[in-house]
């Protein structure tokens, strides 16, 4: 019984990783069982637990990595940025650059949320919230020096990061339009989306706010 | 052994919708049971099949049901419209109200596509393609007619409808902004973001596109 945890434990982890993402990106968090997990690595079942002590905590983990590499490589992206477009059209080419080849980990991100354990549920929250601030300070700047034009930016924040990432759910390599076009055609929805009075019909697009309601919106555990 | 369920039927099978879109949105269709759905409906396993025949034609029923009272109630809104302007404020105006109560149902249409057998899957993304193709059109319409800029019809039309939806993800009600406040914010957002020569820098947001690659961009399955 001469393990060789030392030298293959951690591409077994990886293995034992890439197959959790691929069975929860395919049949759901709450319908993979350890089991499954460990005959698609090619282990046996209690040899997992030498890498893991947790469904949950594989699921976590998994999550928690992709936002934090997420963050990491944004901050990278906007570094030299000072205008505000200039920082929004870095935030979108690395944002679409990124999610290009990380379908699974997104559809996971947003689709599992729900199976996350309360205390890992609010350590992600919190993580994503981080990432959103990036781009709600982004537009708040663009909004202070004139630049850019929302009606609320939180409403905004939310709405052009649902827009980024909608590509996850249609784009394959290869397809008909080349990354930088898939890119560039992100970049002018988004630049435009804020810019100043340029709504066809301004008029109805621009009724007031109403203040009267007191609690926030942000994101609901579903 | 008198059933009822020449007066019951509707009501059961109302029910069973329900108890199985709250149990497929919190655990997932793979680990949702027919038992465990019978339970929650508090009717006997046996009984269920006096109401649908199989589970998976209960996710079909309930992601097409969806799609078809969406494209009823679009084309009622788009009635009336001419300019591509005003078509694309009804769409927006239209898709977020309406996403605003349809949160479970999006989610499952979404995140359970891959849980549907080829020719359920097939069925659904032609009626997903036709509510597409409205807002596609009204794209198409506003570039020949000067109204609107954007790189690729395609690609906005998937973002766009990515945007107008991720707001299922945050929205609940009583929240910080009326309704009304909400659906201006995305009407600025959408409006804006396919408005002509409107981007802070529009050197870097117009590079061509490449027409090299010649398959289609087309939501793929997962």
């Amino acid at each position: 019984m001469a393990r060789t945890i030392g030298s293959h434990g951690p591409k077994t982890m990886e293995a034992i990783r890439k197959a959790g993402l691929r069975l929860i990106f395919e049949h759901g968090y709450a319908a993979m069982s350890l089991r499954q997990l460990a005959a698609e690595v090619g282990i046996q079942s209690g040899s997992l637990y030498n890498h893991i002590s947790t469904k949950q905590e594989l699921l976590f983990e998994l999550i928690r990595d992709h936002i934090n590499e997420l963050l990491r490589q944004l901050d990278r992206a906007l570094q030299g940025q000072e205008r505000p477009a200039d920082k929004l059209r870095a935030f979108t080419a690395f944002h679409v650059s990124y999610h290009m080849t990380r379908k699974r980990e997104v559809f996971i991100a947003n689709s599992e949320l729900r199976s996350l354990e309360p205390k890992n549920y609010e350590e992600i929250v919190a993580l994503r919230g981080a990432y959103e601030r990036r781009l709600a300070e982004i537009l708040s700047q663009g909004v202070a020096e004139g630049e850019f034009e929302v009606v609320d930016v939180q409403v905004a924040t939310f709405a052009i990061l649902a827009l980024l990432t909608g590509l996850t759910t249609w784009y394959r390599p290869g397809g008909r339009l080349t990354k930088e076009a898939i890119v560039a055609a992100h970049e002018k929805l988004v630049l435009s989306s804020v810019a100043p009075g340029t709504t066809p019909n301004q008029a109805q697009a621009k009724r007031p706010l109403s203040r009267s309601a007191a609690t926030s919106a942000k994101p609901e555990r579903r």
